[in-house]
């Protein structure tokens, strides 16, 4: 990756960001919809440029440096401002209202890329000797402040994985590979995809996020349905522990003991230093065909929903149902001529207000696609599309998806757009069991409004998916807008999307929704694990951290509360 | 269950055992392949009466039973000679050896059948008081060693779950059932069946195993290609620990931390005792269709058992591919005019043998099943066959998949029989990918025929299937027969099996193999366990005993090595 050309401060790279072009009424929408009085979008903050940011003096100077360039070769340690910068955080809200404000108060004071997995260890004991905190960091990607170093005084080094990033192995007839922790999703794929091969994961952070990330906070990529969530393609680990390495047994499945492998899938770099890992990989498939589907309700695609995965004799690989409010917003924000607003170009409006939908109404747009060979999927659709007409789903065929996969990637520039006008936006997500889905929904819905409000955000405007399925449930996952605080103090604005946090955190907790369902309880969560796992759980939790790192060297503060 | 009616000494209870009737070559045949003399098993050996067998005496009296009374309602404790002797060892073929013997050193000094949960805790901490060793008992079926009272000069109480037996509710709009750990697996189905579902697990101790058990052991029942492993299908656990409850979160995923469920399952009881569990359930199939297809050779057979787990489209339920001698013993053994017999006499042999399929030469038999909607299994087999077809398979039709259905669960009852006559027999599984499958499958073989010998078994027989199996490979298991030794010293016996057991294990280890695909680690495989998941995987599992029984209370012994 093209390290210069990162946005510190944002998302991604700075040749790109999310184009408004085509899109006249993105900005009059939003306006009406967020309560914001006229022209106040017009208004555009930069933020703070980096000459501008003064960070604290770097604690790793002469000998002890000089001790830390020791143990890796050539050019790998940097304590350049820059550097140090790009690694202070992850890329929450919260983590984008600092960096623009240049508040930058616990930078890594220095920053090493491993070139193989022999220095991990040595820099590990480097790190215990000199109660010095190693924060490991893949693409940085994370939500929920999990590649922040502590502040709890002790010095911070940052382990930066790129380096290790190649597809070290195929087992072609195993379908397996192995790969190293530091590896991208796109250096993956390609490395994958010359075998004739595919991981399948697919996060909204794909061209950024890391192996390594991905298994230490379970993630889930966007056709999870099909390919599964990290921990159900994660054969077996390394991890590189302060007291030694754990590889655990490069088989299909064991009886020999309790899974040390899910020990450390998860584990948010508390225990040790992911490494590599040997994934589950499939033929890349010869088609993958997405298409949408409307519904005159939510509770309508949810029943559908539910059915296609509950079916026999269906292999989805995405389904993904869009509430009215998020339906509405592709309808309406969507490029001209493209995607819905192109099929509703070419079907009439009137003819779906006649049969009941209305795409500004309640209406719920499904994505549903399917991965494999051209025999199959016709056969796979004809099956699907019994099941979604059976709940009054109505099918729209391609184009919805073929938008949506261009757009797979590119919400998290909008956030930085939105930013940029005072817009305060954030997400959430959990999952729970179908039974349970739509009071859960109504609750994170509720929650959200009552809490932007009364965080002096205004009306607000939230809109929720359902996605990442499984027989048993699925995950809901909210983005939520509303008015920032106008101020130039972060902390101010920080406090406003706390206030929020907390409620809707608490409200999903008494609800029986889980914590997260794919991004980890990092430094934001961590408050509410006990809640999430009970007291014996969070001991157990403990007590192994207390074992495999004893000097509390490896990501201190995540995930545990100190 | 009529535990009156339970043979103490063997399988199962006392209405049932092996028939032999119309299986006129099972002894002459077995004769020549185990190189018996003529006549040699003619001789049947019972087992020692209950009432010659001396134990040591309770050391639970007076007060201390008096108290241990008190904990629990009603009728629940019990000390005497049957009750001790039924819960002395599980049903390895060690343990059957030494109960034939009447071999009997360390029965537990009681044992409890607790009504509820709550009396579960009590009694942990009743334990720890008393520097009592805990022992959670399930159906008591284990092959490892894993209910086995410590030995290390402790008294031991049994914690028989019997009592247990609920479906505490079903949701059916989830797929999903709450059921208590001591519900066997017939108590189960029945309970799930009148909802209409099942929860899809059939092991081969199916008929007295119990969920909890099933859970401790990362079991695997038949169908697990179709249903998962227990690991695959347990949602969440109640786990009552001596130093309070864990339960994990009744959702389908989460991104919370590293799985606290997977540290219990597979926990054998060391971490505490688990009593119950969310299990995902499945409607019960239409149809189960379960057909037989041969192979020309066991590599033929595992190619194509690799593209039907690969295959997009496919979901089978079971698979199975015997070796040439497993099916040769079907072929032989079998009783007349059932199963493959029936099949064999009503094609005509010579077709076969023109085809270059001999039943009592390299072919390989596959049995293959679906379970489903009638719809969609017709074309799930027109798919599967095409496959097969590929790699020589010769479709035989249903009467195979009878005759193994029928005769799923009587394999253990044959071995009492066997024992009777002197014959050594015991099994052994393990797991791994399917590019070092057939290398695997030489080694154990090899290992075991070498080991048999050089234990004084004679020549040996070694059959063994492929199953349990996954896109990435699959598990292997081996039947093996031989001569015990002729002694009445049960010791002499024990030191044969524990030659063979050590040279196949180690082999197995050192080919890449799992130590166990589904039967544990218990006390039999605790040795090797270090070499399985590594000295820092051990450290692990050690701490979090020391973190959740810091006494030691339950199961010492088991997994770790004391």
């Amino acid at each position: 990756m093209d390290i210069e050309n990162l946005r510190w401060w944002g998302w991604g790279t700075l040749d790109k960001s999310y184009s408004l072009e085509g899109r006249p009424d993105f900005w009059p929408t939003l306006q009406e919809w967020l309560g914001l009085p006229d022209g106040a979008l017009q208004e555009e903050t930069a933020p703070k440029a980096l000459e501008d940011i003064s960070l604290p003096p770097s604690r790793f100077e002469g000998p002890t440096l000089a001790s830390l360039e020791d143990l890796v070769d050539g050019d790998s340690v940097f304590a350049d401002k820059r550097t140090r910068v790009e690694h202070a955080y992850g890329k929450s809200y919260r983590d984008l209202i600092r960096l623009r404000a240049g508040r930058i108060r616990t930078p890594p004071d220095a920053v090493v890329y491993p070139n193989h997995e022999a220095e991990i260890g040595a820099l590990l004991a480097w790190a215990a000797e000199r109660d010095v905190a190693i924060v490991p960091f893949g693409g940085g990607s994370s939500v929920v402040g999990g590649v922040e170093p502590p502040g709890d005084g002790r010095p911070t080094l940052t382990l930066d994985l790129a380096r290790l990033d190649r597809v070290l192995s195929v087992d072609r007839e195993s379908h397996t590979a192995r790969i190293q922790a530091g590896a991208t999703g796109p250096e993956i794929e390609a490395q994958l995809n010359r075998h004739g091969f595919t991981l399948g994961h697919f996060p909204q952070s794909f061209e950024f996020s890391t192996l390594g990330g991905w298994i230490a906070t379970r993630a889930a990529g966007q056709t999870s349905i099909g390919y599964g969530k990290i921990e159900h393609m994660t054969q077996a680990v390394r991890v590189v522990t302060p007291v030694g390495p754990i590889e655990t047994k490069d088989v299909p499945a064991t009886a020999a003991g309790p899974s040390v492998r899910d020990m450390m899938v998860g584990s948010e770099g508390i225990y040790g230093v992911i490494t590599e890992a040997t994934m589950c990989i499939r033929p890349k498939p010869d088609v993958q065909d997405y298409r949408g589907i409307l519904f005159r309700g939510l509770e309508d695609g949810v029943v559908a929903f539910r059915d296609l995965m509950q079916s026999d004799s269906l292999r989805p690989s995405i389904i993904r149902l869009s509430d009215a409010p998020e339906t509405t917003a592709f309808a309406v924000l969507a490029r001209e001529h493209s995607g819905l607003r192109r099929w509703i170009d070419r079907a009439a409006e009137a003819y779906l207000r006649v049969r009941g939908y209305s795409l500004t109404g309640s209406t719920a747009l499904m994505l549903l696609g399917f991965d494999g060979g051209s025999h199959w999927i016709p056969q796979q659709w004809s099956l699907a599309s019994d099941i979604c007409r059976d709940h009054g789903g109505l099918l729209v065929g391609r184009s919805v998806g073929q938008s949506w996969k261009r757009e797979r990637f590119a919400q998290p520039y909008l956030r930085d757009t939105l930013l940029s006008h005072g817009v305060l936006v954030d997400t959430l997500e959990t999952a729970t069991n179908w039974s349970d889905l739509m009071s859960l929904y109504q609750t994170v819905v509720g929650t959200l409004k009552d809490a932007i409000t009364a965080n002096g955000g205004g009306p607000g405007y939230v809109m929720t998916h359902v996605s990442h399925a499984y027989p048993q449930g699925a995950s809901l996952y909210s983005t939520y807008l509303g008015q920032q605080i106008p101020t130039s103090d972060p902390l101010v604005k920080q406090a406003q999307w706390e206030g929020i946090k907390q409620a809707t955190t608490d409200a999903i907790l008494d609800a029986g929704g889980t914590l997260s369902h794919h991004h980890a309880v990092g430094r934001d969560h961590a408050r509410w694990l006990e809640q999430e796992i009970g007291e014996t759980g969070v001991r157990a939790l403990r007590s192994l951290k207390r074992s495999l790192d004893p000097d509390g060297t490896t990501n201190p503060g995540i995930l545990l509360l100190e």
